[in-house]
């Protein structure tokens, strides 16, 4: 599920409540949520001198002063070559921390703190570091399961929000590497899969962009993408895999715009499972499961479009919270509601669009007005979530979407660079010159490939 | 287990039976087995052009033919983005295939035949091409479980051959992308490791190379790695996993050559789980856990040394039989044996080595042979497999070794490149010219980063 | 002097003449021009098969045939190293050479046909392909030298008209590798160049980019640059080649725009080197001293700006005829009256603008229209030439505008790619894939560079 | 005309004077000529930020302080764009100069100080920043024109004494830019030649590498190369800088190792003009333009030679002289004395080789030693330079002789890498990390233009 498409709900521009539509945009918009996260998740991750025995006499140190960490490990470290890494974790306040790192400071090379709370100075805002970290988000729901709100279609309905509970248990127990749990879905939840697919199929081959009709054969074949089935997520999470090394993660509810763009540098992409109430078939207040597989399931397959989704990701990796805004805003403008040109056509590429019969007629009319994706501008552009969108923005490709987004990102004020490192699943933080010599090592590794492979080409 | 190491049972020199040697040397480098290995498995992977309704009709092609598939699989090509590429295998003798595949010659893009059996003109000897393929290979194991030769230390102890069963049993049941099984070993296997560990703990040292003396003390922090307490092997791959994406898989018994080196493409290291017979702590006629453990992992867990296996691995991906004895050969004389010069000092980084507490103090004597890597010369220096090595060779390091390797490689007829794509964790061919440039726009890609971090850099 | 400026004779609006505008502009961007030039110089470019005696047995082949060739040279080929390329030229049509060639078929490993006239089939129109290949260009004046037009407000004036025959012939035996001879300006020209310089020099600091800003005192303390000297091109020259490598070269007159833009591709510059008559300090209907000095020089020093001006000749080399149209309205809007962004306000970088004291102010006021710079559409833009611009087309920055005119450029129907090669200061066509690997080795070389120099920096 | 070659008289072993060799190894190798070199040229190179009237107020500021320059220039700096880079030249001691500079001290961004005379703190060996300053080495020749030792075969000779002045005359007088005078060799020189160019064409075929034989008959061809003519070094020159940008350069005398390896840096080669004397046509007790052209001009002809040739230069700039020692002994070991293998046998490519009879055929038989190529090994040999060679070193390839040379060096003690600009035709100071990103820059450049080469490709 993603933070930013709640606004999914409006199908029908009338339909939406705006009570609802209000707080959740909100909630996982506003900074608000960042500092009622106060359970207080610190990291300290630092670099240690290679030295006999300061692994175990650091560990010690930190026991000494009965700083209760729920987690430490060490690792060679990737910033300094040579230099030992330590991960220490703890719900204590960064502070305790900082004493404990201060009598190291001799040996110290370098240092980072990551904090959920944010009243901590030089504190970044806390990312995760390794695929196996967004485990932690399932901690961190603003809104799951069968609580729903007053206006939804299946608040009255006890079957419904049974069903709603039992989905999101499976996300909250759900572990990294784990295989998602198969569903098998009842005969109404098909039936209201059924309705939404047979509607939207027709439309696809004239209103979507090309990589999304190539691609969408592809499921029908090898993912159960049929009229009377509903693709199981782990199905489609293999052959995402495969093409991009995009993965599916089951979620039980709204993430905040933070963690959910963090999901994406690492390539995945938090998705529900449950279906919408059958008696709207047309119209969620929520994303649900035909928003994610109809609507962004294709694109993930697509390596541009994978890399452009990342890159989001990767931007927003311990942002400033006003930062992370404007990226759920470009995520907004692009990934659930892009528009691009191919041959000279305007086609839709956004989610949100593909799995909106309404919205999708709508958004190639003349009505709304379509402006060229420029990330200055995009991010500030305010949007409704309760009817169609006005404005849309156009995409001349996805590697130049993802080039302006680069450059403009060159103003984020972060300290520091990242890279994802898809060998060890992790996140590289580049702020050291000694990690950026294994960086140009691994570009001249690619071109003697390169120079291979040119001989052998037809 | 490694195809190479069988020559492990020499810790003493004269300890070692000839014949097992010599039967197992025969095994696992001669051409003979591949050719017994019969058992025909066949896949085609070839590109349709994107058209209407292909996929459905191509299926049916095969159906019609009455060819029995045990696999097919459509997606996005990657060699010319915008083709289909399917993937079918079978048990049929090519030729059926190929009967098939001439129906769609006109709408096939390229194709390529991989073949485990050698009798079909084009074909070329199998090679996984995703992760997940790495499972056939417990279906060619040659020699394993409880079946221990007679001149084996535990051939009459009915107790080891039940537990050598059970260790077979978990790796033959073992499917990529579940955890390891965990094993609780007994207080005499530990005594075992106690006494290796112990021996050769000292000797580390001044006889290891650097990166391994770097690495030791993260495994005993974070891997269990104490004298009296075998690691399990499902922490040993996730510590790893994290240091390099090296992954450790459990395997049943002596893999081919082929087979063996094709794990190493895919950073994946086949390793026993069981130990040596507690009768001959020092002597073991096979790998064991302790060879893995001791010797491999530390390595594994260098970024550079990780590049350099994984090298050897993509190297040997659907080479001819000769080639792969070569590269068979290059590995013995350094994964396995191999030194290396550091500061002006000669050291070990071999696994046969650095697990063998004779040959660890030998080969830094004066008695050996000491000769400089060179692939040419090394992949064809005959070696014996029952006393010490008369010859080693020297790596300047093992970047140069890798970059030696590969210029040597030029000459393989390989009629195409690989890379390795790790966010898909599968091997791309590259033999079209539209795959080069989806290189290209990556390694931009990471130009752009490097632009971005050299303004960040402390 | 460039092609597209003729326009900057409307200094003051009302004060240009319709009848020469009109001409000259149809002049320098019709198809006429091309088919007119009729003088017919062929070039055949082709590599040959390394062969004892192939040279010498070539050379006859062509003397037999009684062709009659102006040049005859063979060199190693780049494009397919191992073989010899061979650059034949006549004035002899066409279809002459092809005949000889035909005779070669066997062994030629590639050819190219360069032809300034147009009726042969597969022939490019003719480029240079070494920078001393400019030579040619003095032979294909379109007007030049004492002959001016009615309307020029030195048509009656004879010792204006002495003095603009004396610099013509300047240019006229100026050959590629000399010094560009010095010219004692006389006190009238002095005066000239003193109104003018004095008027703009105010505006320079609120009005040009900051990379006229930074550079323009540096021309004050290396070329003379002051108000009452003219700076000699030969030191402005030098100093431009130690900046970007650029270099000036005296014309004699008007150049075609391929001409004019293919000596973008050498960086080099075509400059006028007289001064406007004295009657009109403020206004000159063709380009003068003044306009190349204190308009274009101070951008040429400029890294980024150097860089998109040779993209935009390395364009245009054997590009079609309506191409070149294309990208010489691309170089009018660009370097002539290009405007950019910087710290949020618009400044003027193109020449056209700099050297006019009206136009200066003009440009950034409320007036005019701005549109962002985008190839497609700028080279389809009308421009009047007798009076100020009503549009502006605002660049990002100079290296997005290379990037988009690059990316916009990737439609050029040119069956080859090119790529300077500065160490021979000549043109390598790359249409062979082993052209490509020296690029790529030449990468890596780069990168190596790189690694080392990380080490070594502050 | 190169350090290293004077060995060169030695055709015959025994024709060799003991005296003249030793004093010459000497002087070109020792550091002794250093420290006799006090004319005490001293250059500072410093980075100013941008300020209004910075450029004007610095000039003061030497001015005031009686600083006597020789030399003031401002550029554009590279090393931190944005700032102006001034290059003061004064004979006045580098004490004077950093006096002034001190007073600058906190608008400096960055200062070099070079200097020929050693006895400064802090202070880098001179070296030539831009091709220009290769004109300064024409007043540090260590042995020149007429004064021939007295066992030199020309030493009685008026005649030949009196052209060999007429030659270093030439040399003396050359300034970078000019075309190289033609010279009218007399009959008796040609003759010379002849003999010559007649005995070892022949012997060509067999022992010289194929990068040589390619060339060969492209000399014949385009330069004169015939038995009866002696090349023009201008028509030499001018082929060279079409094959791989190098050009020759007459000089009058010996040059010392560090000035003779600078002008490799430049892709310049210091070569003789006049010819060996008539008496002993097959010996030469120094290098003489039959050694030139026949040795040296065909390798540069050659882009991975040419390439290997200026890393040597490269590498020399600024470093300390015990490495200039060790680079000019590879350099003698490969440019003048190297063998290589090619297709499994073994031929010459060394200058000092390819134009001596006598040592061509012994090179490649069964007497001396040879041994790989190992800059390590090979920069500490010792040589004889009044005989043939004892041993010899074989390079793989022109590629790999540079990478080893490259990875050796990164050893040196040098506080900056340095880069060759072509355009500018300068040595860029690769050591503040805002230069690294101009690099990148430029080679995602490339990157681009390899992508759009790869849609063209045949």
């Amino acid at each position: 599920m993603d933070c930013t498409k709640a606004a999914n709900k409006r199908s029908l521009p009338n339909d939406a409540g705006d009570g609802l539509e209000g707080k959740l945009k909100k909630a996982y918009h506003g900074n608000n949520y960042m500092k009622e996260d106060s359970d207080g998740c610190t990291s300290i991750c630092f670099g240690l001198k290679e030295e006999v025995g300061i692994l175990a006499r650091t560990l010690k140190l930190f026991e000494e002063r009965g700083v209760n960490l729920t987690h430490i490990e060490s690792r060679p470290s990737k910033r300094i070559p040579g230099s030992y890494e330590f991960l220490v974790t703890s719900e204590a306040p960064p502070t305790e921390l900082e004493d404990t790192l201060d009598s190291l400071k001799d040996r110290v090379t370098y240092h980072q703190i990551l904090s959920r709370s944010h009243d901590t100075k030089d504190a970044v805002p806390w990312f995760p570091r390794k695929i196996k970290d967004l485990d932690e988000f399932a901690n961190h729901i603003l809104n799951a399961g069968g609580n729903l709100e007053s206006d939804h279609p299946g608040f009255t309905d006890p079957v419904y929000r049974e069903r709603r509970k039992h989905f999101a248990d499976i996300a909250y127990k759900y572990r990294h590497g784990e295989p998602i749990p198969r569903v098998t879905y009842t005969e109404i939840e098909i039936k209201t899969w059924n309705t939404i697919f047979t509607n939207l199929s027709d439309l696809f081959k004239t209103h979507a962009c090309q990589e999304f009709n190539y691609v969408f054969p592809l499921l029908m074949e090898n993912c159960g993408y049929q009229p009377d089935n509903i693709p199981q997520l782990e199905d489609v999470s293999n052959f995402l895999k495969d093409c991009t090394g995009f993965t599916l993660r089951p979620v039980a509810g709204l993430l905040s715009s933070r963690d959910f763009l963090a999901g994406l540098a690492f390539r995945v992409f938090h998705s529900t499972q449950y279906i919408r109430h059958p008696s709207k078939p047309m119209f969620t207040p929520e994303p649900d499961v035909c928003h994610e597989l109809l609507g962004h399931v294709p694109l993930f397959a697509d390596p541009k479009f994978a890399q452009f989704s990342q890159e989001i990701g990767l931007l927003s990796l311990g942002a400033p919270d006003e930062y992370i805004q404007k990226l759920a805003t470009c995520y907004w403008f692009t990934v659930e509601f892009g528009l691009c040109r191919q041959n000279g056509q305007v086609k839709a590429y956004g989610a949100a669009l593909l799995s909106s019969f309404g919205e999708l007629k709508y958004c190639l009319s003349d009505e709304p007005e379509i402006r060229p994706f420029d990330p200055e501008k995009t991010a500030v552009t305010d949007y409704p979530v309760t009817k169609f969108q006005p404005i849309y923005y156009l995409a001349e490709s996805f590697e130049d979407a993802k080039e302006k987004l680069r450059t403009w990102t060159k103003k984020i004020e972060r300290p520091f660079s990242v890279r994802y490192n898809p060998y060890t699943q992790s996140v590289e933080v580049l702020d050291q010159k000694e990690s950026l010599k294994d960086m140009v090592t691994s570009i001249k590794g690619e071109l003697s490939i390169l120079t291979e492979a040119l001989d052998k080409i037809h």
